[in-house]
């Protein structure tokens, strides 16, 4: 792990215990930052918040911090469109936000209610860097994209059912997105798509 | 058959003397309407014009007519984005004439281009069944159906590359379309959403 | 959302209270037309009927329904075979009456039977829109939509084991349909075929 | 190779020479029975048919023979719809035959023409054993098997385009049968099914 | 259903209560032939047991059968390699006798145990069908329809793990068998296999 | 298409004449910046050299431009490792180019030859956003991405045989990178991972 | 089995009785050298400790040996790189062990993290042997083969998410590698990866 | 690559002259061992042959030797089923050569001919690694694994038509081996075999 950037527990298949413990120890060694666990159970979210009092949990983005945030250095807009994604956008928005980049959550935006989408072009070109969620078919990164050039990061998420087969619709819509420019990440996979967008915004110098 | 419906000859796979010669059978059992022959080769359409005078050849659908149009009865509007789907597009046209609609051809307006879409929706909500033509992610009917209620057959193209994987995942896209009211038919069969959307358009009513 | 369409909520992943109070909400936005809940499970269904007790339950669709039906205009025919697809086709069904279309359902009509699906070919005629319901190798709709040309909105099901791939098998059979005008919808969307048939159907004039 | 049964070529890949000179040395170890060669090109049937004046060339099956057939025992009735399906049908008949049955073809018989199917009745309950041929939805044999208890083998084809994917959704529908006593050859396999059937055929004692 | 064929109840997804209750209708209605019922659950087995005390549950099957099994005419070999494929062999099994057929069960005979397979050729060759069941890689029935020209009936089944991918490598394995004469059924399949088998060897005449 | 954005021809299945059209006629509406062509063949390329003598045809990349490059801002280090992935790298090199940011081409590293991978690790630290090419099991990025924090863009190619399913393997490896922060776009779209890294190249402020 | 090799049981779907009864027969049938079971469950592995107190029980490999392991002959160096790994690389070096080689056990080497592979360098070039362990994108046996030519055995995972496919990206990504000499088995197979290289390590001479 | 290694040229996609050079260019740079040229084409061959007489082409395996064949240490045996499996098996064995090992190659031994396999078995015993080269459903590499406790590579063939996808039926099958301790390399991978079989043949010390 390259100094300065934090640590990161994935908290997939650990028991509470191992979360809290190893949530302490990478503290005690830079207790100057954060350190995020994602992916927690209902379980280890409620055992990291008796047990890590200083601890704060994330409920929407199933995921803790211990340890102050640094200091935003550009933005990243989080967007996506129906509740089943919120999740996946909370884990991606707040990766930015550990990772050193501040954040512009903008839920409720889909591709089959446009206007709303119309009504926020000013907070997608004021960005450095676009995460956009969304599952079933996804199509909402090739809509974005047709609207600004700001980069943009495609998170496909495993909402749906049927063809959606866990979330491959939205990945193979992603990749093929007519509007060029547009990158995508695994499945369900915010906390990649946040690392990444906030190395693009704070690395970005004022816009010209 | 059903009787009234018109005669249709799939091309793929025949010689240019085979397409000739049913065409010209199944047109002389029934000289007062048209025979349909799709999926032509350059030769076939060739062919067809130089020992069919009377025949019509359509370039683009990779089509031939030969026989008199039925009255067109309601109006089917027939969407899509590329030149690349062209071909298909113009395929679901023809095929929606033959089988007794009327069409409203509306080219060039994809989903990386919201504005040239937004221009045409008069013209979406005049019509009495929507035909939305796409490929690579096959975002465009979920797009469409958020705009109208009109009734709207989605066909995925074989367009794209890559992850497209023959038009797979313009397919998966469709069928995963949250808007609701989206029906889809296999990838580049212009032919049967024109069958079908013909069918809905003639059936309809006057507009309430 | 278009102006007069229902309000629908899709229930999986909500809790019993999450539904009631959506269901409480949207109704007392429009107290005159009918608000559905679709994907309910047992818990919610339960607490749906005890907290809401002038809302229906709908057990076979798994559904709810609060407020009043819209008056029925033209008719869809929803045909199913087994008793494992009978969910999917209530689904249909009551999302054909909640947009405001008459249903005619038709149930125990398989392709391993011939004799009783011959037998309801009136019906089938004197529908303006038909839903068919079918799961394992999908070959219902290939069948009916060779008996009649009343436009055919097909439904893959879930119901299989093995090598039906969790209704794949189905889907592709459909799209694959040798019989002209068959349209297609994701895996177990009774809802979306329902939606889509519906306004067919209404938007149908008198036959000819 | 058990002792009496009849030596096949599979001709693909192989060059017209090597055909003929495989046809010729098998012939001459035994030269009391008929050798059989399928998947021949164009060249390949040419070449046979100039090289080896004795032998019989079987155009649509893409095949030959050399020497003399078996007396036919049994009875094997080969179903198909389409004219595409028609070479892996003619090879299904032609390698019963080669294996001691004899054949009673039946084409033209498609799920979306019931009428035709069922005036073929008589002839399905008269064979020993089935094959029935069908690709795109691969519905044909459910339809049938419903109709018949006769043993039936489905032969799927590559014949279709898009969703059809080379066969394979011919190939799970017919898997997925809701007919019980279906079994199924790989796509296009029509020489497999043959044999199976064949055997069947032989085996199979007077009628009760 | 064809007049004389047995009932048959497909107990997956059906409660204990239901399923003794369909037997006990199907079994009133023809008291003087089996009914069969199969893919039970423990709990159904149970119920069975205690509410039918005539029944006769088939444990290793997870089937349960009520009313006289007919007399068996013909015999069918039911071969498989490991235990946990014992189940689906023993659905198979007991699927021929209810369809009147007698069967002869052959376990433990694999292909990394050529000896033990090698012993039994006597036993495969007494028989009029074979139905040879494997899981993993399925290459059973290549091995045995290489020993034998007994029509042969193949079933994957889902034992494995990894890219065995739920019963898709045994089955693509038999489709492509390079023994010729081998036809598949659906994966875990015994049932199909067993109404097939058995209409194969009741139709059997003597050996010649 | 966004004010300022150069224009690019997507030349797969135009004909020569078409792409010499359109090159022609975009030039002549914006003379004062380039205008890309990608995907040509042999052809077509032959055919710009001749027609358009003041275009610059890019022979590895199967590209052309027409008009002056714009002035570059930052840089984008192009990463790929054998020479079968240099089209699609030189694609991407000259997409960034056109797009406005400068490249730094870096061949012949692959990840089973780690030293001159690690012999350019300062190129790598120097560049404001890296793409990295790789075919087969597309291992690269997860390297590259565990030595350096830049952001990186992952593009698998189609170069494999067998179970690299044309490309299908490297993109699923990029997709499931161990490395945080690689993003990925369609296989062999060298294209728009170019747009992307040229956004993010541009707008990097001064390195601190 | 052939003589000589150690008895095997997989657990997987047996009951802690079960498993417990086949150990101790296999053991009175041959005391004098070890019986091992893989895939136990938490329960199984607890009842073999308290029925078979002289068995030894390897948690993270979830298996247990009984009777005493044979004396190692050369050596099978195995690598992994997360804790997730863990229970598929210990599974495979039991498995070595009781197969008579001897194992070198590196873990937490993974390809985001070059420098602790490098530092252990020595180690794969000690082994006669190596297997490699890896989850999500596969890369790293392509990194070890690059690195020596000691024979290589790959081992997907099926740790991961999304794209992962239940350890399809692994397993295809190891098979496509572009490290000559690489050898691949079943996604989570440690089993047969040890039993594989435990024969190559025992049959090396000594080194030159 | 590590010294001594041979250096091998991958002609597919490289023309008859870039082959040349190359072969050239490397057996200057060692003129004391051998280049390999393999995937090369019928031009490439003739222009080997005629350009670099003192090389030696070796047309079944479609490839070309240039400089002398090291002495060979240890013996892999080689086998294959059918003609069609030939060129792999071809390269396999001389893939082992150049790498140092010796070849013992056994043709024509299948699953469905069970006694020319058996007649074998010496030979198979005799060798230090086996390669196992098999098309279709890939069944030869578990009955050869349950015959023998050598070292198993198993090579899967993309020989075979509609289910076989492209040698997929057959690499399953081969992953799924339920014989223990065979290990697999990609579809028509002959190369990447001969390299790890020649390594352990070479390692292999005196048998004991
Ligand atoms: N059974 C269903 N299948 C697919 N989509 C549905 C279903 N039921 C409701 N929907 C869609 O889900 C939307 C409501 O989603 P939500 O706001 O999450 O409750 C509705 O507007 C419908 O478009
Ligand atoms: N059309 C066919 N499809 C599948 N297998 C076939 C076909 N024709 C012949 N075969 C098989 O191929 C074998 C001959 O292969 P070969 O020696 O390569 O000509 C025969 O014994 C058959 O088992
Ligand atoms: N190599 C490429 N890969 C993917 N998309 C491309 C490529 N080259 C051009 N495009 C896209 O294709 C559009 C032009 O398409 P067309 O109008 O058909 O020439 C451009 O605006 C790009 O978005
Ligand atoms: N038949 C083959 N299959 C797979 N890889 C091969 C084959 N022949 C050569 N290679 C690999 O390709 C490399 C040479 O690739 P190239 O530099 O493109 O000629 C060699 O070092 C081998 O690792
Ligand atoms: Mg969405
Ligand atoms: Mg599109
Ligand atoms: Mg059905
Ligand atoms: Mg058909
Ligand atoms: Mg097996
Ligand atoms: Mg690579
Ligand atoms: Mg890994
Ligand atoms: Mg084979």
């Amino acid at each position: 792990r390259r100094t300065g950037d934090p640590e990161v527990v994935y908290g997939a298949g650990k028991t509470p215990e191992q979360v809290v413990a190893i949530l302490r120890t990478l503290h005690e060694r830079h207790p100057d930052r954060a350190v995020l666990a994602t992916r927690l159970s209902e379980e280890a979210m409620a055992y990291v918040a008796s047990a890590l009092p200083e601890a704060e949990v994330h409920a929407v983005a199933r995921s803790a911090t211990l340890g102050p945030l640094p200091e935003p250095r550009g933005t990243v807009a989080v967007l996506s469109a129906g509740t089943s994604d919120a999740p996946v956008a909370a884990e991606a928005a707040l990766s930015v936000r550990v990772h050193g980049a501040g954040v512009d959550l903008v839920q409720d935006v889909g591709v089959a209610g446009l206007h709303r989408l119309l009504a926020v072009r000013d907070r997608l070109e004021d960005a450095d860097c676009l995460i956009v969620v969304a599952g079933m078919e996804g199509a909402l990164p090739s809509v974005v994209g047709g609207l600004t050039g700001v980069p943009l990061v495609a998170v496909p998420t495993s909402v749906g059912y049927g063809a959606s087969f866990g979330g491959l619709s939205a990945l193979l819509g992603m990749l093929n997105s007519c509007a060029p420019g547009v990158t995508v990440v695994n499945i369900d996979n915010g906390y990649g798509a946040g690392v990444f967008a906030a190395r693009v915004a704070r690395a970005a110098g004022p816009r010209r």
